[in-house]
């Protein structure tokens, strides 16, 4: 299905920050990640792929790279290979993000349709 | 620069719709493509990679595959490699929408910071 109304699919856990797969291919995969107040992402990095966040709601905190910022909705941040990354959520409301990584490390064998 | 506020980048044109780079490495660009009301992208394919449509503003609508949406902000599309694929803004306000593909063809050597 390649439509998709992600104001449908916003999902956060108590437990921990909750990722949503929105679709994968082959080339790249994209979720949604909700966040309660407090919860985070640890910092990691990936060798030989491209990860970007862009917030959609609340003030998430961002680290790339060691600079760490608490950015809006309509703020986008990217992690070139190698560079750790993580985000976590030290405000009083959600935080809600769009995060899509390529080269997909699931690689799905079909078009992910 | 890994950090963007893309509220910031807004960008339209009266001439055709316009794109604006928000940052690209070797694995997948990612733009704002602003399109006034009338205004289009001709349906086009790419065989070996993946790009997708996340709605930020307006009612922009989007065809993946033949089939054609008009579509809110929040809603996403995709089209898998090898699907047609394309948008035009059929409304009265302006269309803003996020888009990101991989692998990217420009491939830059870096990685894009």
């Amino acid at each position: 299905m390649p439509f998709l109304d992600t104001t449908g699919l916003r999902r956060f856990d108590a437990a921990g920050l909750r990722k949503t797969n929105l679709f994968q291919t082959e080339h790249l995969f994209c979720d949604l990640y909700g966040l309660e107040p407090g919860q985070s992402q640890k910092l990691h990095s990936h060798a030989a792929a491209t990860k970007f966040y862009f917030v959609l709601e609340g003030r998430p905190r961002i680290t790339i790279a060691g600079e760490a910022r608490e950015v809006s909705p309509g703020s986008l941040a990217f992690a070139a290979p190698g560079e750790p990354h993580g985000v976590d959520n030290p405000g009083t409301e959600r935080a809600l993000l769009l995060v899509a990584m390529a080269p997909n490390p699931n690689r799905p064998a079909s078009g992910g349709s």
